[in-house]
């Protein structure tokens, strides 16, 4: 039997990285950074007031207080989103806004508050020193500068900082392209009626989902039934070129686990048992002419959807060019459950203000644990038990609020 | 001067909550569920094995152990998948694989490790009671029973359990559709070389990277000069239908504060002055032919990323039906920062294993900051200070990890 870390390296040992892309900065939203993001121009990109009042030199205004106000000729105004060039000439000030661009020569600005407001003339009331009130060009962001590092998932507000920073385009991580297949004769399509014995096919939709979820882009998916030639042929197609292909059902020891029958003759796909719980039996490989990866997962729902998170994140993970690993997060258990010795249990649990907690039944037949799970307790194989405090690593679940 | 609350409750009084609309369930993930989800089966669909093993009347075992196995016939096998509706007669078994369907008469299961593994009779040394290994019709879920509340969000963990109980369509909160239009002289489109003055019109790539993390639906974008006619002829259109037209910049006091200008004029639009910081300078009404609420957010990119935030969610929330308030987490300061009296400041902070921290320079024209930050924390106006230990209420940002 092999362990969890044993055959998630077998898996990531079967991809390569694909290629990082380049992509216009409007359609990175979500997108890994796959290089650095360097600033193109300075932010500010030019000296401008903090404040709605008068730009001056301020070896004008040396002394001016509310007992000896300074007054000055007022030249103009200079409003937010002025781009004329204006000059200061020495004895005169401006009346600028907040954001404004600094008239050359000045290098300091008296707010309104501290004037009495004039239009023509103005009487100033502050010694406003070199820089008062300035943002000066480049404070926050430098051209040149690094603004967002790889590896960092694209935010509303990244996309914002790289987009002041003139970036027009940045390079990402590929998007794994993925093909879903559900196999098995009992399974019926959803909403339709359900005959003795058969199911629906949940797993296709789920999984659907979950390539979603994990940033993946979905090329293909179907469903066949246990008939192994049409099995064999549709693994043959590779169709819509994926550079992945997942398969549920027909990986355990029973009559109709076609999947492993038809893949076990090519000789390149394997199936092994792995020591945890849910999603013991597994098997991956590659399959058709271009030698396309595979991931056979069981056709539980539970342990299929178990084992897209310990097994596909990684193998997606390493197709876009990430470290394969997710990180756990820490939690304190905040009541005990059993866990089964000598396999890695993967607990459906809630994360909640007051800790962790099973999200409900965990039989592996069980769904309904589901709809409130925010992460897999990670349980070693050495552990039997939880008790109240202890503490658990949490993997998240993908697509998770 | 308008405090915060009561700028926003004028922002979601302009909106009427849109219709849910029913989807396919392959198209809900994420979406916010308006109806609970009901299911349409019993979860199992059947009673069905918990092991590989051999299906038995438990009245055929009785007294069955190791030292005493009860040998019986058996009458075939039944895999995962089998839909054939098998009888077991009495004296005889028929070995069953883990979620294989339960012959009828048979109402327990002896797991293979309790018999010699025979093919065609069978020793079985466990004398199973009446349910034993068995996964009963219904325990997960019952047909009827509410699985997915309304309000949900839709995760693959819940589109698994709804596809399980074999619902084919969930009724969704509707995407509110949103124009994004940015206005200034001064704006330049992305990657376009920079004079002076000039500035990158990143707002509008930010607010429709937004737009679309917040689950709502882009629908048109655009760039108007400060050029009154384009501006009133832009927001009379309407283009795409929207349910929501937001603008940024143009609402402050400058010569250039063309949609201030234009739509004070309109009469259906009015400005105000809030008191929170970034962002004081707002508008809010409704305009064209088919009064379309509209959003005047200010120019200055940090100060309309928050007010997004702040105004834009909540009108959005309204929009789809939802709880207008987002709630607020809570967090202890990792360090302490000083906060402007008599305003709500809005500071941009990150959300660490040690607690809260501001996230970089919290200047209005500091977007350096946002390339970290998690949330934005929400001090009151009466509190000047934050010290370290203090707790903070925190906001949590659109579409953050």
């Amino acid at each position: 039997m092999r362990t969890v870390e044993e055959h998630r390296a077998a898996l990531v040992g079967l991809v390569s990285a694909l290629p990082p892309v380049t992509v216009p900065l409007s359609e990175s939203l979500g997108r890994v950074l796959a290089a650095d993001v360097v600033a193109a121009v300075d932010l500010p990109g030019f000296d401008n007031s903090a404040m709605d009042g008068y730009a001056v030199r301020s070896a004008d205004v040396v002394g001016a207080g509310p007992a000896s106000p300074v007054v000055l000729d007022v030249d103009g105004d200079i409003a937010a989103g002025d781009t004329r060039r204006h000059v200061l000439r020495r004895g005169a000030t401006m009346r600028i806004m907040t954001g404004a661009p600094m008239p050359d020569g000045a290098d300091a600005v008296v707010p309104v508050e501290q004037s009495d407001g004039g239009t023509d003339r103005a009487a100033l009331m502050l010694a406003a020193e070199v820089g008062k009130h300035l943002r000066r060009r480049g404070e926050d962001v430098r051209s040149g500068d690094v603004v967002l590092r790889a590896g960092m998932r694209m935010t509303p507000g990244r996309l914002a900082l790289a987009a002041a920073s003139n970036v027009a385009e940045v390079l990402v991580a590929a998007r794994p392209r993925v093909s879903v297949v559900s196999t098995g004769d009992e399974l019926v399509g959803l909403g339709s009626p359900l005959d003795h014995g058969r199911i629906v096919d949940s797993n296709r939709p789920m999984l659907m989902a979950l390539v979603e979820a994990a940033g993946a882009e979905l090329v293909g998916f179907g469903h066949v039934g246990d008939d192994g030639e049409a099995l064999a042929s549709l693994l043959e197609l590779g169709r819509g070129d994926p550079d992945l292909v997942l398969t549920t059902g027909g990986v355990s020891m029973g009559a109709y686990d076609t999947v492993k029958e038809v893949l076990s003759r090519s000789g390149t796909v394997e199936f092994s048992k792995v020591a945890m719980r849910p999603g013991m039996p597994q098997g991956a490989g590659v399959v058709g002419p271009r030698r396309t990866p595979i991931v056979t997962l069981p056709g539980n729902p539970v342990s299929s959807f178990v084992s897209f998170h310990i097994f596909v994140v990684p193998v997606l993970r390493a197709l876009a060019g990430l470290d394969p690993e997710v990180a756990l997060v820490d939690g304190v258990a905040a009541q005990g459950w059993s866990s089964v010795p000598g396999k890695v249990e993967l607990t459906r649990v809630v994360l909640g203000p007051d800790g962790v907690r099973p999200s409900g039944g965990q039989g592996s037949h069980m769904l309904g644990a589901l709809a409130d799970a925010t992460h897999l307790a990670v349980v070693d194989a050495a552990t039997t038990n939880i008790e109240p405090g202890d503490v658990v690593h949490l993997l998240p679940l993908v697509g998770q609020d």
